[in-house]
């Protein structure tokens, strides 16, 4: 039996890891992922004896299926393969792209290791910002028409969901999330809906930022931010941002 | 300073808690939370010499606020405590109650611990069903009224979310989940979209089933099961369900 594992490491600090995740990487003879991730990973285990010699292949970000089919090979040639992704694995993740290119290697076990994807890291770090039921939505639209992401905050907006915002926005996509604040108001959410912003968490510094759907401080949103847009009964409390868990009669 | 960790600790297995939230229990002198939890945590570090004398105190279900002011007022007390919750402290845990209990116990500092909540453990045993953006949504209707319920569903239908329901079923509310499908269909979700239920996921025997909207076996879900419903993209390949992280041209 062959074996790959499609591991969420969590937002990058090793104590954000699950045992299961470490434990996958520590089996591995090698690791797949994208550049910055393998480059997280081998600082993180530097002084790990038992990732002396370990083997890496890191393509960067628009090559994942080639990196799905190199892990695929060589998990089928007899070696243990850990994919890693950042956060969880089955969240915009490897997974998907892992398990649609698995049909041709039907001889490779496949395990996927949940992590903590950024929602929960960084709702954590802002408080409970999801504290009811909420919806994820990635504003990038290299893999999904502008359309749909357009569709899915209406909706979200419609049935008064908390939202996660991932990917909200790049160098190539200066104004996605501006464009979403805009869809998000015209769907009726009040522009003093309470916003918090997660940015580099389980990274060196790590920082936050509270403010509301009229107040966002853009330029301070990029690659590694998380964008969380409260729902109707969302309040800010000092530097806490808080989604009750019941609604209120 | 005192301190009381609010933790994670992920579906039920001590492998999916992160290092992070085996270093708070291991520092907590007091752990909190429902009894079903605190038991799961007896058992995963009945071995753990660091367990020796600890103290717990456990409430039932419905007594989470009591659990709250009981955490605040020993950790005001110079006690450290944890405060657990399964799967994710932000998502339907006690990251909110906690927050919102905290205002007179200034002196206390809060830490949030994330965890892997049931949406990412119950969809990497089905494969990727959450592969695309997705809601969470709770049927239980005993701190919300089923109209919000009712909203949300018909508004992730109008997204073509995929969703993960929480607390679909139990024996005081045998129909929720039948009543939550109903409206699905009602509101355009196809009789054909896929389906995946994972039970008892973190425990000895997890089991899933692969289904479709109108085959779903009701009767073998209930409080342990957490109920995954594909977008229009999403398949079911063998025993996985997959629903593909980019949209087709």
């Amino acid at each position: 039996m062959t074996k790959l594992y499609v591991v969420g490491i969590g937002p990058g600090d090793k104590d954000s890891m699950t045992i299961a995740s470490v434990r996958a990487l520590t089996e591995a003879d090698l690791i797949c992922g994208y550049s910055t991730y393998i480059a997280i990973i081998k600082e993180m285990f530097a002084d790990d004896e038992f990732f002396v010699g370990k083997e890496y292949y890191e393509t960067p970000m628009t090559k994942e299926l080639d990196r799905c089919r190199h892990a695929l090979a060589a998990a089928d040639s007899g070696r243990t393969v850990a994919m890693v992704c950042s956060g969880d694995a089955g969240v915009y993740g490897m997974a998907s792209p892992v398990l649609e290119e698995a049909k041709e290697f039907p001889d490779v076990e496949i395990e996927i290791v949940p992590g903590v994807t950024a929602a929960l890291s960084g709702g954590a770090l802002l408080g409970a910002p999801l504290g009811h039921d909420f919806a994820i939505i990635s504003l990038s639209d290299r893999l999904t028409p502008w359309e749909i992401i357009e569709k899915r905050l209406k909706a979200a907006a419609a049935g008064d969901f908390c939202i996660a915002l991932y990917n909200p926005r790049s160098h190539g996509r200066p104004d996605a999330l501006e464009k979403a604040v805009e869809i998000l108001k015209g769907a009726g959410v009040s522009v003093d809906t309470p916003v918090g912003i997660a940015n580099a968490v389980g990274r060196e510094e790590p920082t936050i930022i509270l403010s509301c759907l009229d107040g966002i401080p853009y330029e301070e949103c990029g690659m590694v931010s998380t964008v969380f847009i409260g729902n109707s009964q969302t309040y800010l409390d000092g530097v806490q941002m808080i989604t009750p868990r019941g609604y209120k009669e």
